[in-house]
């Protein structure tokens, strides 16, 4: 089955090196980082070699900021209820915003059913979040911040920096999920003034199952998993090594590939909204003009549904999504777009396209001459359609 | 650096078939179980195939009621803090031992400073706990038992069977921490009447950072990881594929070859526990001689410190411990010791020695040899043997 994979924020392959490495480490069976004769210790020294991989990748002051995890979700988990519980007595306040992802949409529930005020800011219709309204929403009992980097739907980029400006003059603690943004644009947690920030080795052709978590020295956080001392007493449980390795690798080759990889996704991603009018019209482009990951576009097309266009396109081969593949399941339409202020209809006929330093130009072509195909057909169907049609004649 | 491995308990290797089948997954790149499209189709089937055998090889009535995770810790947690949380308004009572894993103890320790009363009970000098202990200790309030399987110092296999018909009779939930027992012993989570049931994939020659929770239907519980809908919305994040697919095939070969296994490993602790009075003496087993995993020997020996052996061991190239990997950095004697009645004396001197079905009795005999020498240098220097023998004369 040969797929054009153009649903890369659902999934990437693996960069040939970090298959290597992986497969590696399988072969060299390391012993458990944490044993206490010497057989441990060429794996610890591994462990700490990916760590300040990964660190260097976001520009870590020390690399011990960095805790290792199960993926991107749990180190949302870990930082939203770690700082939750660890800084309880101070207040009780948490603000986000409306287009986060599950993950810390459902942490943060979790976190209401036991007594934690949320408020989540609304976002204008080019989908950002204004940071005078993070500033105006800080009290005295806030204690956590929670904002996005980019959105996993949209790709629109935040204000991170200037929130983080904010949240430090008011000493609230500020945590971002960069879960599609760490290894395809150049983050430097330093510079964007971030306490936490969560991320996964699968955005950066690393393996799922792997993320990571930055905690700014100093940061009060419980741990989410109790138990061992690993991870610096952060994060309990045997490593899962082989995918830390993976990881580590995949961060050091994100880091020095960056600028090559991101004029080929930019590319890319230039040419289908160039090309995108000559193939379908009346569609709303949900991206940020400017403030966007260069890797994807979200796109709204009117009177038909994205459920149905990427079925179609399926069948010819060519794998886009609706929306996260954490979301699949639910046929909502998407709380991102709502609070763009998109209709419901224009919700359903969303399309997100997501591309990879694997995919070619004659792939952005593949999928435009496809989709104008299933867009016709589709709209031949739609009674939506024909009444617009016969209304505007 | 070619190492006898006597401490299987921290790290095992992984088995030929395990390596063959995580290396063919990470050449097969599979795409994301939860995609929209067919590319996810293939995962989603090598996902549930892996379930079906881990599920067999703990007896489930349904493949569904297994849940991955990323080991032992996330599990455990998982389980005592999901339940705790999801059944708060019946009752904050929670039973559990005095010689849990520090997994246990912690998440336990997390829950009471939010309001729920741990009662922890004690443990015979065998280090077994009297399930009516537990039936005593069952008020209107408990919502939760929480009882491992198998000890992680000792060995010692607790009475989960008969704690098992006393939950159930007075409907309480019980969970059992079974990390070092799922793929060493034969296990029946039906037989045993456990409504939740934590293991690891390392204990049975998988991969670390991979595990699983036995989570029978209809027990309310919830998720540790918050967000998207894998894992039948219990366990939010993108499966870390990779690992769980040399979890299914270390179940089905600990499944297939579970026998053979035991054989192996009894008749080695067999061979240790005939000649260790033949090369040492004054010494306590702390391993109960008839409930205990076939695989591991707790011993104390008198008037040396276990550390010391360790180490000295670890120069003639023989790795063993002195506890379990995950409560090193910890100086103080074992909890687990010292609730079996140990003095503080003994506690220190204690080695475990476990072993997998890559050694031999050569091998044994190897450490045999070794810890003569060692106890010998040892006790010859050591003030606590001097006046010993000084009194006794």
């Amino acid at each position: 089955m040969s797929i054009i994979n153009l649903d890369q924020i659902s999934s990437k392959s693996l960069l040939p090196e970090v298959k290597e490495a992986m497969i590696a480490a399988i072969k060299q069976d390391y012993h458990n980082p944490s044993s206490q004769h010497r057989s441990g210790e060429q794996a610890a020294e591994v462990l700490e070699r990916a760590r300040e991989a990964v660190a260097q990748l976001i520009n870590c002051a020390i690399s011990k900021e960095v805790v290792f995890t199960s993926g991107g979700t749990e180190s949302v988990n870990h930082a939203i209820k770690g700082v939750a519980l660890a800084n309880a007595e101070k207040g009780k306040h948490i603000i986000t915003s409306n287009i986060e992802h599950n993950a810390v949409i459902r942490s943060l529930r979790r976190l209401k059913s036991s007594g934690f005020n949320v408020t989540s800011l609304s976002v204008d219709p080019s989908g950002r979040v204004n940071p005078q309204d993070v500033a105006d929403a800080i009290t005295d009992e806030t204690i956590l911040v929670s904002i996005m980097h980019s959105n996993n739907e949209t790709g629109t980029i935040q204000p991170i920096e200037e929130i983080g400006r904010i949240t430090r003059a008011k000493k609230v603690i500020f945590h971002t999920d960069a879960v599609d943004s760490v290894g395809v644009v150049p983050m430097d947690v330093q510079a964007l003034g971030v306490d936490l920030l969560s991320f996964a080795s699968n955005t950066f052709y690393g393996p799922t199952g792997v993320g990571g978590l930055y905690i700014r020295r100093g940061i009060r956080v419980f741990p989410l998993l109790d138990g061992g001392i690993q991870e610096n007493n952060k994060r309990a449980g045997s490593e899962n090594l082989i995918g830390i390795i993976g990881m580590g690798k995949a961060a050091e080759l994100a880091r020095q590939n960056m600028a090559s990889w991101l004029t080929h996704v930019k590319r890319l991603k230039e040419k289908l909204l160039t090309e995108l009018p000559n193939y379908i019209d009346e569609y709303i482009l949900n991206t940020h003009p400017e403030h966007s990951l260069p890797n994807m576009v979200s796109m709204s097309i009117k009177y038909i549904e994205g459920e149905s266009v990427m079925l179609m396109l399926d069948d010819d081969d060519i794998a886009v999504s609706t929306r996260s593949a954490c979301a699949t399941g639910s046929l909502r339409a998407s709380h991102v777009l709502l609070s763009m202020g998109l209709s419901h209809a224009d919700a359903q006929g969303t399309l997100v396209i997501s591309f990879g330093i694997d995919n070619s130009e004659d792939d952005i072509l593949a999928f435009l001459n496809s989709l104008k195909t299933v867009v016709t057909t589709l709209r031949d169907i739609s009674p939506l359609y024909s009444k617009q049609n016969a209304s505007s004649h």
